[in-house]
């Protein structure tokens, strides 16, 4: 049994006003555009240009080459548009009032001579290369919005289109062919057409009187459906986790999550880490397959029981989304994950290629799409920048640290200028690998643990009798012997002699076992028999330090690249699953997450999965994730000479 | 057994010089493009472009929204591509020098802006909207080309594009993924990539000493293989009639074709003809799906027998080209037919869609392209749009009649100014059925007949005992019977005295049958054994009127239509399986076609299996294919009010 899927911090979704969004306080800079340079790098910073919006009166900074409908969505300036900048709605018109934009040939459909030349364009072609004064209309309509990832507020604009349309019939004359007739009541749309539209289209239009509903996602006609159907559409997200596999229903018409349903990855028995299963597949070729086939299965299952539990027809479901780390990913869709595990550590790509549902073996609709997430390196996946989407790092002025922990933690920085992220190897301390009475956050583990007068006081989960230690349990213990002064700061257990001076309550606890020295948690039903007894062991301790210390070795230097003081950063993101469980306050007496106060520490949550709905619900926002390949400049540890004298350094706990 | 896929008129392809296209009579205008309106019409002219092309010293009128590029390439001004128009090798190099034409954002990255103020432009690129002066550097390269259709040659430019690239493996110091390492060898094309390619990537990159060949299609990665492939690219063009299938292997890299064969129809126990299949599927429903696999199944054994014929793997066959009428299309893609069969005859689309080859039931590379062609109307299909495109009707300035004779008869008259289209329903004659002693052209089928002093001259496939006539001998022997005044032109056989009169060395060959007089074209073993010859009778000469009248009210309707007298006609093409083997003289003779010299009458052969050679060959010529679909005006035969007085007035031979 797990304990499913951790809480999220965003509200539940709905929809609800967009003023929030003008007011939020944005990243003075863009993303470039999705096309852009291969290469991440700070020298873009030499040759921004610079907007000015008008009325809104803001100024922002932008990369070159960024679409300027882009940067106007990204820094919170709504225009009209419903197609979402695909450039086939024409409602994104804004008028360039300063600064040189040449004339697109769409812009010369969309717009007279004399507009043109008083400097009317469509806001999604503008390719920014010069400074611009830009003037916006109003809206012409107010954008509906859903609340999502990390008091994120995403307006929504799904891929998936529905269209209800009503069609003359033909006639002798009047020989329009069927998907032509279709089409042209579709002509604000540029669609290429699928052959599974095609395939039904005669009898769908005759069976229906000719009133139907073409379904769209992004520029693709995917199928037509009798009747009025528009108020059926719905997506997917799936967070694909090593340990776990969560999957949300969504409709993608409001944005509510209407079923959540959660299973442990069943490729376990290959391995609880990813460099497990990399491993399985280079020893055994057969292995891909296999894993590929477990991972598509419990997609498959739960696809199935979000849609059962919601009373939705799968083939209602029209686009997915999934976010997982590289190696999740890969595993997935069958690419062989070998050159992630082992150096030079290579991905197979940063940029998601098109794929499609049935290309993770889901059986929704049989042409709906996938969208998956660009990867930042081997370690920093797809996962990664979902959950920064899902938090908006990439366009938050302030100083903040977003930490994702497990046996490989990411660590992301950003400020107003930058954002540079690591991977740091925390290894299995975190999962209960390799700690004496360790076990995963499983009914009987003890999850929180307290030391005061009054002894110990520990959270077990499932308030079951203590059966071993979790994570956040193993965090707690040390921070809270820290604290009472049983460990000291170089982590060693002080003397029998010193804890029956200082912590006489304790002290009976601080024993041994064979040769190591341990701290008693739990002791079983006889008083006396450590060796059946829930412990901390002094190597417990010494693994927790490894771990921690690769951790803050990570943002130490992620704070020395931006010049920044840990202690000054405005806020520390936990995320993921085991960020969900621990507590704050341990984990900064434990030096795991910068001094600063426990208020600023945050707990994220699931933001991996909440970033691939807000991919579901906004074409800008799935925009958004491909700009942060971009945007985001990794930093590599392991090629640093320093590596190992700072990460001594950060072995001992904060005094 | 089958005659066999009739002969091509086009000589055998190679590779060979194309100054002949330089000087070929070229129309003056040029196609519009394929996004252009769904329309035909006659309209267009009032707002066509003049072009001035220099140093050729060439001025073209074009509709508005042509590309440049497109217009240059249909009236034979060579400008340098290696893409073939898509954008991406950024050499085809212009310059403006008078008119008005955008910069685009790619100009802006293929130029600087002092080349760009001085008119630089990419041809494909600048869509025609003003009157252009245009200066075309000269080729750096000169191109291959290949002969093809009628006396056509084809400058070599397939959609498939093999790259050999040798990499940098990767290191600590260079972590770019495996694709973008491939794509960054790649840069000047602009592709998608299909998840395909991407799993295989990283064994072939590190097998192969990171050496690899990209297969790109289109603007598609469709695959990497390891070491140098280039000299391998093959492709397969089909001609899916309802009677016979056709496969010719080709040599993309060359153009020569390496292997054809051919098989019947297996749809055949369905029907003869395209109404009887479509009467098929209205009947049962599940017959559309058995079809369909009949069709499938016949192209997919004949790929299997040109590659292994040709000693070509399959996975090496990255596209294949179908040309077919739009029923035969439509079944073998599992699109229901029953609106091209019933008032008021509705196509599926005009426009092809995105195929693969393995939608057509094709085992060869698993991504392979599949092209077809756009469809005039129901009875006006791909199939005679290949036709068109092989038999140069779009370009030539002479006025030239193309008629494709079968159940269904197409026919298509083009003038330097026009071309305008209609079917004819010319009824089963021609293919033996409805004529008493008819049969197939197979062995034992009389197909050539011949009358004279000496008797009956008769050739017989295969040199067998006659067993029937076939849709040739029928209109010979028609033809003949005329000639020699034992028809009258009214198609009644002259009286018994009249023939002894005239003509007695035939004379008792003229007798009764029952209530019907006929003449015997081969007597069986015993003389007067009427019942057992092979003759022809009263009522089969009136089904060869009805058939030839059919043909001849098209034909007549379309030159009024242009305004031209029938036998001022420079050619006319009989295109088709039938008419390969249709006499010429006879044709002229019975008024199936124009009053013009026999020679003026070109047998053009199987003129969509060489359209659809040509589509593989160059994305030029597939270009012009589709526009086509814009350019043939389609004139409706069955709501005209005087056709049936029209029709009447064609039923006599003429005198």
């Amino acid at each position: 049994m797990d304990r499913g899927p951790p809480p999220t911090s965003g509200g539940r979704a709905g929809t609800v006003d967009v003023s929030a969004l003008e007011t939020a306080a944005a990243r003075s800079g863009s993303p470039p555009p999705a096309g852009a340079s291969d290469q991440t790098g700070a020298e873009g910073d030499r040759a921004r240009h610079e907007i000015r919006f008008e009325p809104a009166g803001r100024t922002v900074r932008v990369p070159p080459r960024v679409m300027l409908f882009d940067a106007a969505s990204w820094n919170g300036i709504a225009i009209d548009s419903t197609c979402g900048g695909h450039g086939t709605c024409k409602k994104c018109k804004i008028r360039v009032t300063a600064g040189n934009a040449p004339v697109t040939s769409l812009d010369t459909r969309a717009f007279e001579p004399d507009a043109l030349r008083a400097g009317w364009r469509l806001a999604c072609r503008v390719e920014v290369a010069d400074d611009l004064a830009v003037e916006v209309p109003p809206l012409v309509t107010r954008p509906k919005a859903a609340s999502v990832g990390v008091g994120r507020k995403v307006i929504l604009r799904p891929a998936v289109q529905k269209r209800f349309v009503r069609l003359a019939p033909p006639s002798l004359a009047d020989q329009v062919p069927d998907l032509e007739r279709l089409l042209a009541a579709l002509d604000d749309l540029e669609v290429t057409v699928e052959l599974h539209a095609l395939r039904s289209l005669a009898k769908v239009l005759r069976q229906s009187d000719y009133e139907v509903t073409a379904v769209v996602v992004d520029d693709v006609l995917v199928d037509v459906e009798p009747g009025d159907t528009t108020e059926r559409a719905y997506g997917i997200a799936f967070d694909l986790g090593t340990t776990t596999v969560v999957a949300t229903l969504l409709d993608l018409g409001t944005g509510a999550p209407l079923a959540v349903e959660s299973m442990l990855n069943p490729q376990q028995p290959f391995g609880a880490d990813v460099i497990s299963r990399i491993s399985a597949v280079m020893l055994d070729p057969g292995a891909l397959e296999r894993l590929s086939g477990l991972a598509r299965s419990a997609l498959s299952q739960l696809a199935g029981e979000v849609c059962a539990a919601a009373g939705v027809e799968p083939g209602e479901v029209y686009e997915v989304a999934v976010a997982g780390n590289a190696t999740m990913v890969q595993l997935a869709l069958g690419i062989d994950p070998e050159p992630l595990g082992v150096a030079p550590f290579i991905l197979a790509t940063h940029r998601p290629t098109t794929v499609l549902a049935s290309d993770f073996g889901l059986s929704v609709h049989p042409r709906a799409r996938a969208v998956t997430f660009p990867a930042i390196g081997a370690y920093v996946g797809g996962d990664i920048v979902s959950g920064l989407l899902a938090s908006g790092m990439d366009r938050d002025k302030r100083i903040r640290l977003f930490i994702d922990i497990g046996t490989n933690c990411e660590i992301v920085l950003g400020s107003d200028e930058r954002l540079v992220a690591t991977a740091a190897p925390a290894g299995p301390a975190f999962e209960g690998a390799a700690i004496r009475c360790g076990m995963r956050a499983a009914p009987g583990a003890i999850e929180t643990v307290g030391l005061g007068d009054d002894g110990v006081t520990l959270g077990v989960i499932g308030k079951e009798e203590p059966a071993g230690l979790c994570g956040s349990g193993l965090v707690d213990a040390v921070a809270e012997l820290v604290r009472v002064g049983l460990l000291d700061a170089s982590g060693r257990f002080v003397s029998e002699d010193e804890a029956r001076a200082h912590r006489p309550e304790l002290a009976d606890r601080l024993t041994t076992l064979g040769q190591e020295r341990v701290f008693v948690l739990a002791w079983s039903g006889e008083p006396g028999d450590v060796g059946r007894s829930v412990y901390l062991t002094q190597r417990d301790v010494r693994e927790l330090q490894f771990a921690k210390a690769a951790i803050s070795t990570g943002w130490t230097i992620l704070c020395e690249e931006l010049g920044v003081e840990p202690s000054s950063l405005a806020q520390v993101l936990l995320a993921g699953s085991f960020g969900s469980y621990l507590s704050p306050a341990s984990a900064i007496r434990l030096g795991l997450v910068p001094p600063i106060g426990a208020l600023r520490v945050v707990v994220a949550g699931n933001v991996a999965g909440e970033g691939a709905k807000m991919a579901l619900l906004s074409v800008r926002e799935r925009a958004g994730a491909m700009a942060l390949l971009e945007e985001v400049e990794y930093v590599e540890l392991s090629d640093r000479s320093d590596f190992n004298d700072r990460f001594v350094d950060q072995l001992p706990f904060p005094t």
